[in-house]
């Protein structure tokens, strides 16, 4: 029975090499955020649709992949459902678990669920994959990875303020230049409140998010057809085209906002944020970006984006405040702030800019020939002292041809290889050969593996 | 709209601490899979369902989780199809795709995919959950870790060698005492045969595998229950109740299977493992044992299984050889044999044992206590300080009373804090205190670091 192997759309196989530098990215991340002490945990794939459903709008509740119900889920149906024929109403029938979504929703059920096991303000992270039945296209997948940290439980700015110092570390170990920009949810809502326009917030803010991709006329000439009257433009073009240091920023729009509560809350605590910033001291610049807006329906307080500066590509990570991460399952007033870095495009920068370290995708180290099952009793005892020495070490298992066993060495890039034969039995010693320069050297088992380790 | 929240049943969620410990087991297993010249591949947790039906019997196809197709997958289904109210057969006609069921199938489909980028033999690891829609009970998930390495395309009892010694370091890293069982499907081939039951194979093994669990006596009713003559019982009753060391157990079968082409094959393969492994040398006893039977209709050569000696447990990790992994996808005649070590058995005998080492869950190293905002400016940069020397650190992020603060260092065990007020601010220094032992004293930035580091 043959058949045509094929793997569902959207989804990707991981090879050796892919898997060493995705590793790399992912060991990186975790080895930060465990420095700033947050702990790691991990949901199940499946949650219940009742977790899921509602979370992410009608958008996304189609979006979901749905697992059908074992058993006899048909003898369930009715047959004015199954007449209907409506299958989005009957996937509630036929299904009760999906596949996650994101981390953000499972996060929130778990906090839920364990609170008087947590200490907050509880710090977690999660690296785990997600499963979305968008149209797959370059780039975007049905089965990935999100890296998220997130802090609940305490309404302090000092979170902010380390998660950007996660996101200067995490990119300052990837050697990726990058411009962290920074904007606050207030600071919109108050624009939008001094200019007289407070329930055009979201028409405002989409707007203004494409500043860099269409102009500033095109900017206007969208205000004006959402129905933003001709003065309130007038108001909003200084703080469009704001320029200047952060500080100076900062001071503009205080200015502008001195009418707005709100607005002024959003300035102090940007203002705050700069400033514990500058004591710790950040690789990587900081801005300000008044046009920045992300899932203004999601966060409540500071926004964040970063950019890499050195090739064309997306956000590659972002994050923010959201004042009631589990409100939704019962319990209010619970905020968090939380970031996540974006794996993939992590991984094409990466790649673009050339910038995987060496040690990041190393195999197997050293490669012993297989002359046939004398040779090979002879040199068990030196496979394993060159492997208790931490050397990645393989015996080649065929007795084949030398040719086949040498090109195998070179296709898994393995620097050294072994050759014993009757020669170095009688010696107690090996042949080492180094690959890169071709040198053979007739050596005792300790000096080739001191000149391994080397 | 509250909800009560829960999560699927037979899935679980992992605390910080658990996650502590699962990493301690997937990280050994890895670094031992990559001494031995490993390398790690991953595939999507979703595959066609036509990769996956057919794979693991009918009784496994019922255990796949299958996706609901996206889109309106019902205007698909014809009348009769909708009156007959088929579950079974209708699944195939809403779902296209299902979980991985094992990491066997999608490796398979793996190799069969990537051939011509792979250099053989190929070693790989995999460590990914499966999902089976199993009755969930103690100690049996719907979603679970599996933790595979396997060579595909070599048919060299090396690798048989390789497996065992990969078993034997694992466990040597663990602390965990184990007895190897190793057996030969070959072996038990040629018992059936040369007792004249070659077609009872199936039957004959599975009555020997309860030899422990239920006595000779009951073992023979088995037997007979099945219609293995009386001749033949007794014939097979000096090879049930071998005795003796692992050489003598080998000379006896090979006189019983003198007749038996099969039955001396495994033998000598049996012979050769052995031999090679007393080279090697191994820390842990590896058994003969003819009652070991696995999985029969898969396995073709050697298979094993491993015990825990200090605890009772089932087997706590398994493997053998087939010799046609690919023929289901096309590719006959590529043999494999693996290993797969059972991560939440492992898990619990580490916990029964109290062996998991202090260092694998350890956490947050230093607290800096909150005394507000102009405390926390000056903590900024000796915070960074510590944490560039790699020290886990956090600061409490919400000015509030000490003894909350205190009791959060407690409840993460984190064994320093950092005290910093006027003093300290005026001294340039800070008070470092030992949360163990309560000494507490005031260090500069350098000393602190050093005494933390001790």
């Amino acid at each position: 029975m043959t058949q045509k192997t094929s793997i569902p759309k959207g989804t990707r196989d991981f090879s050796p090499l892919e898997m060493a530098k995705r590793n790399y990215i992912f060991d990186t991340i975790k080895e930060v955020y465990a420095l700033y002490g947050f702990q790691q945990i991990e949901t199940p794939a499946l949650e219940t649709l009742q977790t899921l459903m509602g979370k992410y709008g009608d958008e996304g509740d189609k979006l979901l992949f749905k697992v059908l119900n074992s058993g006899d889920y048909m003898s369930k149906l009715t047959d004015e459902e199954l007449q209907e024929r409506n299958s989005l109403r009957l996937a509630s029938r036929l299904c009760e678990k999906g596949l996650r979504y994101d981390l953000t929703v499972p996060f929130a059920r778990y906090v839920v669920m364990h609170l008087d096991e947590l200490q907050l303000p509880f710090k977690r992270y999660q690296i785990q994959p997600v499963w979305r039945a968008d149209r797959p296209q370059k780039g975007r997948y049905r089965e990935f990875y999100q890296c998220d940290a997130d802090v609940v439980g305490s309404n302090s700015l000092l979170n902010e303020v380390e998660l950007m110092q996660i996101v200067d570390t995490v990119f300052t170990r990837f050697k990726i230049r990058v411009l962290i920009k920074i904007n606050n949810r207030k600071i919109l809502s108050g624009i939008a409140e001094v200019i007289g326009e407070a329930d055009k917030i979201v028409d405002i803010t989409v707007a203004i998010d494409k500043l860099d991709k269409i102009g500033i006329d095109n900017v206007n000439a969208e205000l004006r057809a959402v129905g933003i009257s001709e003065r309130a433009i007038e108001k909003l073009q200084p703080i469009i085209l704001l320029e200047g240091t952060n500080r100076e920023k900062l001071s503009t729009i205080a200015e502008v906002l001195a009418s707005s509560e709100t607005g002024l809350k959003g300035v102090e605590e940007t203002r705050y944020i700069f400033n514990m910033l500058e004591k710790a001291g950040l690789n990587n610049e900081i801005q300000l970006d008044l046009t920045l807006a992300r899932g203004l329906n999601y966060y409540t307080g500071a926004i964040f984006e970063v950019k890499a500066l050195d090739t064309p590509m997306g956000s590659i990570t972002g994050g923010g405040r959201y004042d009631d991460l589990t409100g939704i399952f019962g319990m209010p007033g619970l905020s968090g702030v939380g970031i996540s870095f974006g794996a993939d495009r992590i991984y094409d920068v990466l790649n673009t800019l050339d910038l995987y370290p060496k040690e990041s995708v190393k195999g197997t180290k050293l490669l012993f020939i297989n002359f046939g099952e004398k040779e090979t009793e002879y040199c068990m005892p030196i496979v394993d002292a060159a492997r208790k020495e931490g050397i990645s070490t393989e015996i080649y298992p065929d007795k084949v041809k030398m040719k086949k066993q040498m090109s195998y060495a070179n296709a898994k890039n393995i620097p050294f290889v072994v050759l014993a034969g009757d020669n170095e039995i009688a010696e107690n010693k090996v042949t080492l050969k180094d690959m890169k320069t071709g040198e053979q050297q007739i050596l005792t088992v300790q000096d080739m593996i001191r000149k391994i380790l080397e």
